[in-house]
């Protein structure tokens, strides 16, 4: 056990936005609210699954929807614990601790605020290792764990509970009801117990966020070149280094999809990769040759500053570092490559894990 | 108390559409379901309220979304049952008995199919005196009687809880997740007590939908004069009588809306009635001047046997036959005509008592 204090939530917020790989939201809003809880509360006891007896019970808390929208309708806090309570009276037994579904700038910070208000712990794991777009695609369904009961809260005071006969069914549900509350909803999902989550979660992923974004810190403070200094943080390849050339958006089913072009300065130049999202980075193409692809991870970052760039913040004229990370074991497993591999987001083309390419 | 039989099924569903309006759904698969479940489980109690205690707790059930679904996709009957079962668990008090929330063809009969299976009662009451399109559209609202906790389950195992800040709410999630659920949800809400249903609910609404069907019933065995037979038994005028020229429809978020137009017959000959409806009937207008309005009840009647059409049964060349009847006086409070009033439709015009224009 350790306790995150103020100090520690822009680090693991700016390490999860790395680990986000383009998506799970800019984390400003969440960031404030996390500290203002800390502030108000005290620090969140951080525990490694090892350090919690097995029949300990974990409720996840996250935001679910558009990230952008948390500016212009601020949550009010009591929404998530409102989402977090209605599981936990659902269930009926005590609760133990919270903890992240997703790592993302802005998830990574939300069950910090509410380990925060209800001076809870917080578990150091998450249930992808990094952002996904939709609920099903977490390693608990690998392990046929269930999405529900999930309630959902909205700043007005709104909840919606559900219970559903698969985790496809929870994302369906939940996801009109995220546009119904204002594109935003504040959830809580996926209870489990230690032993469950010994089995199923990605371990270590807040202490791992928390180090890639010291590292971007540090490398910022003391003028290091920035790039080589994440990716050795983050375990990974640089793969590309260039000017964004151009960037095509579209909205397709509620996700923002899209395509962005960068043309290779230094070692790469005459080259051209393509980036194509869906909320997250999902592949990376040189010349049109595919490189990596989702599950691992592709980021993008900040040339001169090291800083990860979210899908929606990519701009024509940025210079950026792709960096590519392997991604938890469980997603290379036929089940986990159902769930989140390159077909499932309709590209017709093989998984290869990134070390194999790059090695 | 008096017992429902299967006898008793088929002529509360056929009075139900005269109060329908026009919408409350198709009765054939309700009216199969209902009377399979009294053959397996025997006939069910009918209590009216005064025969209650003031304390005993009672949840409607129904359908909500497309009745013209049900033909398609059968729900198996364990969905309206978890429906029922969820509010109940979720409110941890032994529930007394289910109730209509509308009184239409369907949901006249849904809430037998509980009694008969769960061997629960039912009360004499409903929620509207008629069928309307919205969840909120019940005086349970203007008593200030909230819609949740509300349960929608589905055919295939999945149910959703809610608990909204006001009834409009309840609404806007239901109507997404009934979408969701493939058009049709089965629904349980407005849990109340009988001291709060002697207050806001429209009483008697069972046995007066009975009297209706059975008038019809024997009417046709009798080769009665039917409309006039209909029009005594449901308290009403007699304000049309034509041929239906025309049927234009169209849907517009999610409802069935549209205009008929009846050109008249006998001692209407030369006059035309507009009926503009949205699921139910809402206004009627003869040469253009409104004659009947919303909330009052508007009933289409097929001349030679009485029996009633649903809006989506009007066909080009129907002879027809229009009654007006009044509807329950909560609806004709401000905050009755706030919620139904033609206004609240989209119609610029004021609501005048049917009584008034025809008497």
């Amino acid at each position: 056990m350790r306790l995150l204090t103020e100090k520690n939530i822009e680090d693991i917020a700016l390490g999860a936005a790395v680990l986000g790989t383009g998506g799970g939201g800019d984390p400003y809003i969440g960031m404030l609210m996390a500290r203002q809880a800390i502030k108000d509360y005290g620090s969140v006891e951080l525990y490694t699954l090892d350090e919690l007896n097995d029949d300990d019970l974990i409720i996840p808390t996250a935001m679910m929807g558009a990230p952008t929208v948390m500016v212009e309708k601020m949550p009010n806090g009591d929404d998530i614990i409102n989402a977090f309570k209605s599981v936990g009276k659902y269930i009926g037994k005590p609760i133990r601790a919270t903890m992240s579904i997703e790592a993302g700038g802005l998830n990574s910070v939300v069950p910090i605020y509410v380990a925060a208000r209800l001076r809870l712990p917080m578990v150091d794991a998450d249930g992808m290792g990094r952002a996904f777009p939709e609920l099903q695609m977490v390693t608990h369904t690998i392990y046929g764990l269930t999405a529900t009961p999930m309630s959902m809260s909205d700043e007005r005071g709104n909840t919606v509970l559900m219970e559903t006969v698969n985790n496809k069914w929870t994302e369906i549900f939940a996801r009109s009801i995220t546009v119904n509350m204002g594109a935003m909803a504040m959830i809580a999902l996926y209870a489990a117990t230690v032993a469950q989550l010994k089995e199923c979660a990605v371990a270590g992923t807040i202490t791992k966020a928390e180090t890639i974004g010291r590292t971007i810190r540090v490398a910022r403070a003391l003028e290091q070149e920035p790039v080589e200094t994440v990716r050795a943080a983050a375990g990974g390849y640089v793969i590309f280094r260039g000017k964004i050339a151009d960037v095509q958006r579209r909205t397709e089913g509620g996700f923002a999809r899209g395509d962005a072009f960068i043309d290779g300065i230094d070692a790469y130049a005459g080259k051209r990769l393509q980036l194509s999202f869906q909320n997250e980075h999902l592949i990376a193409l040189i010349d049109g040759v595919p490189v990596v692809t989702v599950p691992d991870l592709i980021a993008t970052l900040d040339i001169d500053t090291g800083e990860p760039i979210t899908t929606e913040g990519l701009r024509y004229g940025f210079r950026v570092a792709v960096i590519a990370m392997p991604c938890a074991p469980a997603w290379r497993t036929a089940a986990g490559l159902a769930l989140v591999g390159p077909r499932y987001f309709g590209y017709d083309i093989d998984y290869v894990p990134v070390e194999e390419r790059y090695k």
